[in-house]
């Protein structure tokens, strides 16, 4: 039985429509609701609404969904809609009257939010971690080849002489202005929502909202709480952008990569174990792994564009469209880390060919240089380029 | 193993990302896949690459596989990579080198495209279906309630009269106008891709394009193999661009629909048993089928960007990329046909308030028509306007 | 002093954020404007709301503003808001209560919608015809080199052997696709809403809309007015996504052309007098234009983003959101007929290197060709596919 | 001439093509470019490029253009191509070879980039302050009617009680998370491309690039050159998204407030002098100016579309796709802007109907209330819940 029913059944078709993917979706939020639940549980035990007794019984039985999610065996069923109302099931079915109690003093509204902030914060501390990955994955390759030579582009074509050093190095410095996005977007999210209900507080009960946001590591409670509603799909607009961005970084750097690993270029290669072959062409020994990391970055866009859409032209307060915004979330940040994983991966098995590389430091490569070479012996900018141009 | 492997292992975490979800969306494609490499498999008899043994072995093993599909008994692993291979191993499994013949003169690219193209087409007529459901669900109020008074509304404010009938009679024309996008879109999916190999037709062997593309019901075969690639993606954009003007259609529908059945416009009501409660509020009963059907719309739109994001910026040819085109298109797909049949439901069960249209029709509604009334005495228009503008 | 003005001022920053820059905009509206105005003068003067004389003195002057139109003379300032204010200003100027007259029994609404659909269906038929263009480009280039060798790249890596006709060829079939799109969308704009008014009809007058509908050369009347209403930026998002797949096939064709003409691939090359240099590089010749071409795909899908989004989750009847629609559908027009006609002229200028062609057949391109050899000779293809990639 | 022109003329139609809108678009730049010089000429004076007299010129040419641009004098020609090259053409005119000398040590690249950074600065601050002032217009209307109880609404039907206080009270702090997102986006932008040149550096001369950074205010330099190249269209990326953050405030807000003035809600409403009329509807006040608000969030996320899709799939180093991102930043930013202000503007002006806000307060609202006074009691949360769903 949902937590909102009152003896009128939904039509079937509506409940599966509305239902939609949650079921499958929130597992990664049984933990983080669980936890929130747990710190719920203390503060209405710290208010009067729940004996000793009856924390006891939600902590054991919260601690032990915590550990059966752990094993892979908390299930959520269609039936139950989402994990919030699975693990209240799970509860009452333990406990009875006492799992009942749990949502006093909260709606599915704030509860919702606590567990998915929970879990962003989570994510953007993973999303760091795993860009710092890959910075050192590149440093390495820097600290192997820096000095290496390569020819520098511009519009694809030959323009002046750069390293690999310089080269890879970019995308280091790519990836921290990437990071210098995370402390704003990261306060954003670090606001606890809890007890702020349907998006009107919780009427006649004094409860302890200080209390539970200090224990779930909350720097802040998000005191006015139409504002945690209205902070619903912004936030995650904010987070699935900072995805954007360092997915972007991937795409560059893997489009650096396809191209400087065809043979006309030529100047590295990918190890044949993270190569991918045709099922037609016997020679074929292709870059899918890093054509994926490119296109993932358009599926991180697509993403970014739904939640930035769905929000748009809804009046303030809680509307169901904010239940879409879940899956472009989760996706963007999966999508995110294993690129940022699979990149760190590929680089730190990159093989430069530092002849090929020294082979395409052809001349015209140091006109610019030659210019300069003329200007420094006096002559103006403009007339050195026009000379310069004319012998090549 | 892979249908392209060599004998050296690929990195599992690579492995891992390259195959992504197609194990799980390729159950989809199955039937496809079984249908088309029947037809393959007759045309490779017929050019004598296959006895007729092998050919009625491979026959008999492919119905068997449509028919584990259909019981739900046919499993994709994640080393099988995708329904293809999964396919073609079941084959080899029972047919030993039978099985294996299956691939002559195939790639696993335009298998694919083969295998997609048919889904598409089902795809296509389904949506058709829906919508024209929904065309008639419509015309059903229309015919019971159409001359019924309804306030008509610009810059959501009452504006002049109108009714039941041409209100929703609207709604129905524009899906008129959303189908007649169709058959642009069902010519371009409609050419067989099967026998361009990975893009470049199949060397030495003469194969007979014109029969599997008869015997699969399309109404042309693609001539050029780089046209088969480089329509990858492009189709798969055009199909999620109709699918996001269906989705349109009942994004406006639901806007009107939520706001006509707040309290505050209270034209009509939505069936109990459509509506969904809050966990903390006992009064509520929420439509929240129209939210999501309203919400709907941005994901499918974030579905089209992704698309038309992936396949920018690409060197004709395969490439890998195009694989993250699959699951955008599927799920477009399935959003708008669940929300066009949701959208058939409520509309069938919506209750119109006959009276509270009546209360609504206010006399500013009328202004316009009496301002025109002074027009026909023969006062220039722009006057009676002030006029009437002055009796407000 | 703007139609709907009754004697109150309206704030200056308010006046000045509505009106943009629909002044500045509008002017290509104009002549639209001019032709569908003098359509509705004549279906007034019919029944009966203008005199002969009356009718004379709006044909002589609305045709007189489209001449001074084609001169670059007639102006639209910020006070007129936009052309359809301007052109009722000048005729009133003229000819004083006639002037006001030609506003009887329409809208702004429906004047508005009927020029932009005018616009349109010239916009569509020169879409069309630039798309021709390009396709003609491209088959003299295929008459001209059409045998020549090119390897064939899945991957980005060379697959199998291609040529120039085929890789070329590839475009005018796409390009057919995208024009496969054009009578679908091309009917949802040709039907008249002249007569709508605000969305909700003209009350008391009987006007003849199958008489300007006619005379403007519209296929069918729009009947239902909130359907004109509910069009309105659902056919523009039809419009810009059929500039999206036309951009598409650009972008797609300069990708291949700027990864041809580097030195490293260097199968053609643009003439010099289309490349740009550099202020700093004395030696580069830069495709600029392609990549120009190529960029503006993502400005188009933006456009196309913008009207999609704005028209979703709106109230249906007119909202002045959809004024916004009116810059992106311009813009997305205007840039899809510019890079055509580029493409069509680089196309026509390019320069095929038939020896780097021939000299960059390299054998693993013929691997494939070596399997089926062995099919051929009875070995299954699997093997054969191993025993290939063993020799490479 | 261009600064690149080598004496074979570029087609006309490609110059066009290529040129676009920048002679347009640039004017916002002019004075930045002329601060830059400024800088740049200092630093070739000190390193000893530039004699006293030459740097004296310069700074004197370059001041006179800062005026004459001040009094709107300054033109740029599309044969100028940019706003670079006009300045440049206008010292040479001036000073001959002094002019040309401006140039050495430095490209159109990093000249356009270090430009763009000091106008983004400038826009951020902008930016910031008019959230400010929005936030305080916001504040002066709670302070006048905060206490006014309005309905809360969840799924846009009736939920709890809330007062105009707290419902504005979430936009203020909503506006406040955006603010939030600045520091590291304002970071990202704060380093000084100047002397990274074409993306490269400056060969054989020394220049000190501390100098100009310092002297144009920037915390620290770009030290590596393709990191410069990368940052571009990154850098207007995250500034996009910012934008699309305030826009989406002020989307909420106008949404909130639309609503909230349909007679049927009645909460509120605008100015007349806020509002436009009906070119046909003697009657109507209509709220354009919330409803282009409410559009215009829609036209930054498409503007963000295109930015981040420009950029996605490039191979690093200077594209000329890169100018592309200019437009959609500029209209970002300029509407951005303009819709804050309006916000600003047209909340200060906002009449609360005060009365009819608690004619509002029915009864409904106060179900959750009277559930948590069973709770009180005693009573279960699940209990009274039911309980209060009976009497309703």
């Amino acid at each position: 039985m949902k937590l909102w029913q009152k003896g009128i059944d939904v039509d079937k078709q509506v409940e599966d429509y509305t239902v939609g993917k949650d079921h499958l979706l929130d597992q990664r939020l049984v933990p983080y609701d669980c936890r929130a639940s747990i710190a719920h549980a203390r503060m209405l035990a710290k208010i009067g609404i729940l004996s000793k007794k009856e924390l006891h019984d939600l902590e054991v039985g919260l601690t032990g969904i915590l550990s059966l999610h752990g094993q892979g065996d908390f299930t959520i069923t269609k039936e139950d809609e989402d994990c919030h109302t699975a693990i209240e099931r799970h509860l009452t079915d333990s406990y009875g009257e006492t799992g009942k109690k749990i949502h006093t003093a909260r709606s599915r509204n704030d509860q919702v939010l606590i567990a998915i902030r929970l879990y962003e914060k989570d994510a953007l501390d993973t999303i760091s971690s795993r860009m710092t990955s890959l910075q050192e994955a590149l440093a390495k390759l820097v600290a192997a080849y820096g000095n290496t030579p390569i020819p520098g582009y511009t519009h694809m074509q030959k323009a002046m002489p750069t390293t690999i050093g310089c080269w890879l190095g970019s995308y280091i410095l790519s990836l921290e202005d990437t990071k210098g996005l995370l402390p704003g977007i990261f306060s954003m999210v670090d606001q606890s929502p809890l007890g702020t209900a349907a998006g009107f507080g919780v009427p006649i009960l004094k409860i302890d909202r200080e209390m539970t946001a200090k224990e779930l590591g909350f720097s802040r409670v998000q005191e006015n709480p139409m504002h945690a509603q209205l902070s619903r799909g912004k936030t995650e607009g904010a987070i699935t952008h900072l995805c954007s961005q360092a997915s972007l970084d991937c795409n560059r750097l893997a489009t650096d990569l396809i191209l400087f690993s065809t043979p006309e270029f030529g100047y590295l290669r990918l190890p044949e174990k993270f190569c991918t072959g045709s099922s037609i062409m016997p020679q074929k020994k292709n870059p899918d792994v890093l054509e994926l990391a490119r296109a993932n970055y358009h599926v991180v866009l697509g993403e970014q564009a739904k939640i930035q859409g769905i929000i748009g032209n809804l009046m303030s307060g809680y509307n169901r469209d904010l239940q879409l915004t879940k899956e472009p979330l989760f996706n963007a940040i999966d999508m995110t880390l294993s690129t940022l994983s699979i990149m760190s991966l590929v680089v730190s098995g990159l093989v430069i060919d530092h002849e090929a590389c020294k082979k395409a430091m052809t001349k015209e490569l140091y006109a610019t240089e030659e210019a300069y070479k003329l200007v420094k012996k006096g002559m103006p900018f403009r007339e050195a380029y026009r000379e310069i141009a004319r012998r090549m």
